[in-house]
């Protein structure tokens, strides 16, 4: 199968390309590498070095004798989304190329305005030129759990079947998120199901949890290969900051009291996810929700699990909570499509988080220790990250 | 109360100013004069002339003695928007001034883009200056019945107490517009809501239905202060574009078999509906949402109302439906909080629409009928619109 990952240059991106090459599947990866400009700008690196895209796809090919093409550009340019399209003629198209962060966007309205509208032009570009190439490319789209917020009931996979007032309807389930990132996902999913109704398109909106971990097999076969590890508190996910943490022998800075409950998912269960997406497409104007995520837990119990695989003394600091979000709340998530499709879950295991232990140990030396305290207030509307 | 409307040359933000300045606030409106823009693109024109926003705040001076003041840029110019707010110091800031034909936005990826990111980022800029001036300025934003679309359950007011599984929770009413407009009001709707719980800040959303109507006591007082009358298949809302074409001797266009059916308001009931939202402001950290019509009827009922109120012989012509949207469809929806706040409305009637007749007639000569048939399709990602 032809896929394209947009984005194939970041943490998932880069796994994910690799995953579906191995798999067989003929895969480009296309890129702005805006995410590491971020880096250039809040002063932080991945704790793990990573290598130019030219020199990873040489690495791959080296390893495995596949070529992965590459496209460098940005969706916001239509000409060059609209090209790609023509050129590869994906069957389907991955698109993680978003910027990700739900810090970033609550820097300040430059940031805000920013990631909203990177995401949503750029995912309205790509869906405009699905329509002209070719209706039956299956759009693979990157959402997020925190997409539904903390709501007191069932969180279903995208759709409500709901009663009221005596009658009936299946309707998107109610969004209610938590950062302006958040909501860039959520103005993203009504616009793909708008396009699946008036234009027939395919579409499968994984609504992925927290991904933790830094290797995936392909990742791991050489140094070359390695994703992004990131560590401080505007992209770093939770558990992989807490790691870092333990191995400098910094508290784990919970915030508040910890009591967020969120999905999770290990990284190997995020290609895994993807490929079966890709491998089992969505029907012609069919707007499909995965919740990709395998468990959920508590920042708290995130924080005690890294505390207790951690072999010497660890802390846990609770921080006054710089977001705005409900501590004790009701969090029960469907998850069952992927796994009907054939998902095997790592569910997080003492080993897994014992060789994360290994990576942080190795860079340690790379850590810049001011990166790891959150400098992003919610309730401010500008907050001076770059002071760092 | 210091009132700001922005959009204020607009359709409906002008009468809106009239309206809230004889009532005895001290209003400003805001425009950048965009709206008069996209005649020029289109090729149109409001049926009855109107004329510059300085003469009209001069006539109204002239007539009654009260002062608008004027403020001249884009809402997405942050520097304007802080700037404006920053030196009139309002109490409530009503919000018109967005892109608002869904046509418009369906013309081609390009109006799709622009309608979204103008409209997002708009309000984006607004909200920011809102919290940074003055938290307790409550926002009165103009949405649109259309962001619920056309659900088989009642249709509450923008909230909806749920049971699920044996769970009750309050949540965002679920959307489904039909349109790439209608679909950024969704997106502002849930910006709008974020920052009334992340910054405390008021916010009254008013999903208004298909206005109608062209005349109000303040803009009957002198013909240059006239508002806009659109006719066009894009900009022409439904009830007003039928009134030329009964005037005209020209088949009344239903699209489809007209089953669709949609809530409507008068013009004289928008401005009354606004003045009642800015004197009853939302509480701190509240978001409202007032469903902003007084009665629904389908297309096809308000192209028989018109015929059958029209001294003369009428036709009407189904034409293949361009836009994608339910015909037989469920719709029943809750409006009763602007009636509780003392709404007074004027339902449909034969006076109403035979003075727009006589509107008509007096500029008839002034049509440019091919601009009357619909040329954007839902289902192409392109129309040639320009091509008039």
């Amino acid at each position: 199968m032809r896929i394209l990952v947009l984005g194939g240059d970041g943490y998932l991106g880069w796994p994910t390309a690799l995953h579906l090459s191995q798999a067989g599947h003929d895969v480009a990866v296309a890129d702005n590498f805006v995410r590491r400009q971020y880096d250039f700008e809040l002063g932080v690196e991945s704790l793990v070095p990573i290598e130019s895209l030219q020199t990873r796809v040489s690495a791959w090919r080296e390893h495995t004798g596949k070529d992965i093409a590459v496209y460098v550009g940005d969706l916001c340019d239509h000409d060059h989304t609209l090209g790609m399209l023509r050129d590869f003629r994906p069957e389907a198209v991955v698109h993680f190329a978003e910027q990700r962060a739900a810090p970033y966007s609550m820097i300040d309205r430059k940031h805000a305005v920013y990631t909203q509208v990177n995401n949503v032009v750029g995912t309205l570009n790509l869906l405009y030129a699905i329509a002209e190439v070719d209706r039956d490319i299956h759009l693979v789209k990157l959402g997020t759990m925190g997409e539904y917020g903390t709501p007191n009931i069932d969180i279903e996979e995208g759709w409500l079947e709901i009663e009221h007032n005596g009658r009936r309807d299946r309707v998107l389930y109610p969004k209610r998120p938590g950062s302006f990132y958040h909501l860039s996902k959520v103005h993203d999913s009504h616009n793909i199901e708008f396009t699946c109704r008036i234009w027939g398109l395919r579409a499968t909106d994984l609504n992925q949890g927290v991904v933790y971990g830094q290797q995936t097999p392909e990742t791991a076969l050489d140094d070359r290969l390695a994703t992004r590890f990131d560590y401080d508190a505007v992209f770093g996910t939770v558990l992989n900051r807490f790691v870092i943490q333990a191995v400098l022998g910094h508290p784990l800075t919970v915030y508040g009291g910890g009591g967020q409950r969120r999905g999770i998912i290990d990284i190997r269960d995020t290609v895994q996810c993807v490929q079966l997406a890709c491998e089992n497409p969505a029907d012609r104007g069919e707007f499909r929700v995965f919740n990709q995520m395998t468990e959920s837990m508590s920042v708290k119990e995130i924080a005690e699990t890294v505390a207790r695989c951690y072999p010497g003394d660890v802390t846990i600091e609770n921080l006054e909570n710089p977001r705005v979000e409900l501590e004790g709340h009701y969090y029960n998530v469907t998850h069952t499509r992927l796994l009907d499709l054939g998902l095997s879950p790592h569910l997080l295991s003492d080993t897994l988080i014992t060789s994360l232990f290994d990576v942080a140990k190795r860079h340690a030396h790379r850590v810049k220790t001011p990166a790891l305290q959150p400098k992003v207030n919610w309730r401010d509307h500008a907050s001076p990250v770059q002071e760092t």
